[in-house]
C-alpha cells in the first residue's frame, strides 16, 4: 500500500515508517525537522544520539533492502502538500506533523498561537490535499487521550450516547483539554470529523495515551534508534523517571502522584496504527479509537521504577514536587479501548524488563543527561519569558 | 465603566459602542475594518450606505455629546492589543472582532485558514492581555447558537449535565459546528473556558442567534446607520428576504426550509451585552448565555414576510432552491433562553411592522441592490476557487 507518513522523522514516525516499510508497503516521509529544531533552540537532546533523516533512510535500505523516500518540507506549506499527493497518491496518510508538547504550548502567547496554527494548518492542508487529489485516502490522524481529560463518567471510544429530558442524541465525546496543545486537538477531532460529514473523506482517530519504549523489532542498527526524550517540555514522567533512577537523581513526582492515565508501548503504537491501515474507515465515516493498553497513576509509575531499580542494586528514592500543571490528582478514570483489542492487537505490557531496559539504556548513555532540562518551569498558571528562567 | 469594543466598526459593534456610550460608559473601539475591506475585495455592499469610521465618530460627538475613541488596527497584533489594555485599562471588553461568515469560511482552504487564524488570534491575544494588564476585565465574548448545531436533544445554556452508566458530570455542552467558521468558534469556547480555569479570567460568552433590524434608538442621523447586508456571504436569510420582496423578485429558500434557528432584534443584542456587562462574571468563571428571543424555520420566515409584503401591496412569490450547505433540513430544535431573561431582557419580537420597515428601507435604497451577490455560489461539499465563478 503507499503510505505517506507525516512528521515521519519523529520519535513515533521513525519506527513507524521502518514498521510499514519492512511489511512491504511504499513509504513516503514528509518532515520538517521541526523537533530537531526545538533541541537546537532550548540546548534539549534525545539522551541516545539518534542520525540524521538522510543517515536513517540510507542504514534502513542498507539493514533491510527496502527503500523509504522522504521530501524535508512542512505540512503547513500547502503547495507542497497538494504536490505530494498528486504525484504519490498515497492510500493511507499518518499524521504526525504536529507539535506535541503540552508544556512548550503553555509557554507562552508565541508558542500558544504557533501550536494552534501549525496544527490547524497541517490538518487543515491534508484534508483538502485529500479532497482534492487523493478522495479515497484513509486518513490516520493522532488524537491523544488528553483531549477526554478526567471526567467524572465512563470515557467511550469518541463518542458519547447521551439521554436529556426523555431524547436522545449521540455527540462527539465531550473534550476537556488541558493545555493550549491539547485544544488544538480537540479542533483537529471536530474538524476532521466535520470534512468526514461534508466531504466523504475516511478517518481514523487514534487517542493515544503516552507512549513508552525506545527499540522496535526494526532499530537493528544504532542509526536506526528512535529519540529517547526526558525534559520538561518532551519528556514523559516514566522516561523522566528512568533517567532519575540511572543516574541516582530522586525520582520527582508532580503533585500527589494520583494523575492516572493509559499507556502503551511504542512498539504496540505501530501494530495500532497498521490495524488502522489495514482495516481502513468506509468512505465519509470518522471512526475513533482509544489507543493504550493499561492505566497507571503517576505514583504507580514511580513505585515501578524505583522497585525495578532497586532490583538492579540501586537506591532510588521519591520527591514530590509542586504541580506546574491545573489538573486534577486525585479523579475518577475509565477509558474504554476495546475497538483495537478487537482488531487483532495483543498488547505488550509494561514489565520489569521493559523498565530495566530503559534503565539501562539511560545508564548507557548517561554522559548525555542534562538534569537541568527536567526542572518544570513551564507554569500553567503564569507567563515566562523564555524557557532557561 | 471603561469598555473597549473590538471589531467596534462591525454591524454589531457600532451600534453597541453608540448604546454604551450613551449610557456614559466610557467606549475605546479597535478595529481594523475586516468587514469593509471584504466589500471592496468582493464588490459586495450594504443596502443602506455607512459612513467611514471617523464620520461615525464625529456625528456621535456632535449628535450625543458623547466621545467614542477608537483606534484602527489588528486584534490579531498582540503588541497593540496589549498596549490598549495598558492603556486604557478595560473594565470590560466585547469582543467582536472574529470573521463571522459561514460561507466565506467554506469558500477554500486559504479562506478557511485565514478565518480560524484570525479568529483563535484574536481571542488569544485579548485572553493574554486580560491576564497581564487587566486581571479583573470581564471578557464578553460573542458565541453563536450555530456552534450547537441541531441536536435531537434540549440545548441547555452553555453546559450539559450527562448521566452515564451510573455516574454524573457536566461538560462544555457537545457542540456540532457546521463550518469552518463554526469550528472557530467552538475552539473559542473552549479558550476562553480553559483561560478562566487557568488563570481565573471571568468571561461571559454571548451564544447569539441571527440578529435581524437595522435602525436602534442612537442611530438618530443617516451616519450613524450600522450596515444592512444581503449578499451570500454575509446576508442572512431574513434579510435576503426583505430584499428580494422590496424588488419583487422571488423569496429564494436554500432546501426545503425547515432549519430552525434561533433570531433576535438588533436592539435586543445591544440589551443583552449591557446585561452581561451590567452582571459580570465572577473571577475564574466561565458563564454562557444562549441570546435569541425567537425561534423561526426559514419556511416560516419566508411566509411571514410575504405576508407582511402583500399587506404592503406587493406580490412576494417563494422559490426553492437546492441547500448550498451540508445541514438538516428537518429537525427537533428546543434550545433554552432563560439566563439573560432572567436579568432583565425585555424581548423586541419580530412584528409586521419591523419587517415592514426593512422592507422599506430595502425599497428606499433599491438602486444599490446587486441581485448577483445573492446568488450561492459557495458550496459546503466542493471548492471554489473564487466567488464569482
Amino acid at each position: 500500500m503507499r503510505i505517506l507518513i507525516l512528521g515521519g522523522d519523529g520519535f513515533l514516525g521513525w519506527p513507524q515508517a521502518m514498521y510499514l516499510s519492512q511489511r512491504s508497503h511504499e513509504i513516503f516521509i514528509l518532515d520538517n525537522f521541526a523537533r530537531r529544531h526545538f533541541d537546537l533552540e532550548h540546548g534539549s537532546n534525545s539522551v541516545v544520539p539518534i542520525a540524521t533523516l538522510h543517515q536513517r533512510a540510507k542504514a534502513w535500505h542498507r539493514e533491510s533492502g527496502h527503500t523509504i523516500r522522504f521530501r524535508v518540507g512542512s505540512a503547513q506549506n500547502y503547495s507542497l502538500v497538494a504536490e505530494i499527493f498528486r504525484s504519490f497518491q498515497p492510500e493511507a496518510v499518518v499524521h504526525f506533523a504536529e507539535q506535541k508538547s503540552a508544556p512548550l504550548s503553555m509557554l507562552d502567547r508565541e508558542h500558544a498561537a504557533a501550536t494552534i496554527h501549525g496544527n490547524v494548518d497541517s490538518t487543515l492542508n491534508i484534508l483538502y490535499a485529500i479532497k482534492e487529489f487523493a478522495p479515497d485516502c484513509h486518513l490516520i490522524k493522532l488524537g491523544t487521550m488528553g483531549e477526554y481529560g478526567t471526567p467524572n463518567i465512563d470515557i467511550e471510544e469518541g463518542f458519547l450516547e447521551v439521554s436529556h429530558r426523555g431524547r436522545k442524541d449521540t455527540f462527539l465525546y465531550p473534550k476537556n483539554p488541558g493545555s493550549f496543545y491539547h485544544l488544538s486537538k480537540v479542533h483537529g477531532s471536530y474538524t476532521v470529523k466535520k470534512c468526514c460529514d461534508w466531504w466523504g473523506i475516511r478517518a481514523t482517530e487514534l487517542n493515544q495515551g503516552v507512549v513508552y519504549g525506545a527499540n522496535t523489532e526494526e532499530s537493528i542498527v544504532p542509526e536506526l534508534q528512535t529519540r529517547f526524550d526526558y525534559d520538561q517540555i518532551y519528556g514523559t514522567a516514566l522516561n523522566r523517571f528512568c533517567i532519575q533512577a540511572a543516574i541516582g537523581h530522586p525520582l520527582t513526582v508532580h503533585g500527589e502522584g494520583g494523575q492516572t492515565r493509559g499507556f502503551l508501548n511504542l512498539r504496540d503504537t505501530l501494530r495500532c496504527v497498521e490495524l488502522a491501515i489495514l482495516n481502513p474507515a468506509t468512505p465519509g465515516k470518522f471512526r475513533v479509537f482509544n489507543q493504550f493498553t493499561e492505566l497507571f497513576s503517576i505514583h504507580d509509575l514511580a513505585e515501578r521504577v524505583s522497585a525495578t531499580a532497586r532490583e538492579m542494586g540501586l537506591k532510588p528514592e521519591i520527591a514530590y514536587l509542586p504541580n506546574p500543571r491545573v489538573e486534577a490528582e486525585g479523579h475518577y478514570y475509565s477509558p474504554k479501548n476495546s475497538c483495537l483489542r478487537d482488531l487483532g492487537l495483543e498488547p505488550t505490557l509494561l514489565s520489569q524488563s521493559v523498565l530495566a531496559s530503559l534503565i539501562e539504556l539511560a545508564q548507557r548513555h548517561r554522559a548525555s543527561i542534562d538534569l537541568d532540562l527536567i526542572r518544570p518551569s513551564v507554569q500553567w498558571n503564569r507567563t515566562l519569558n523564555h524557557l532557561h528562567s
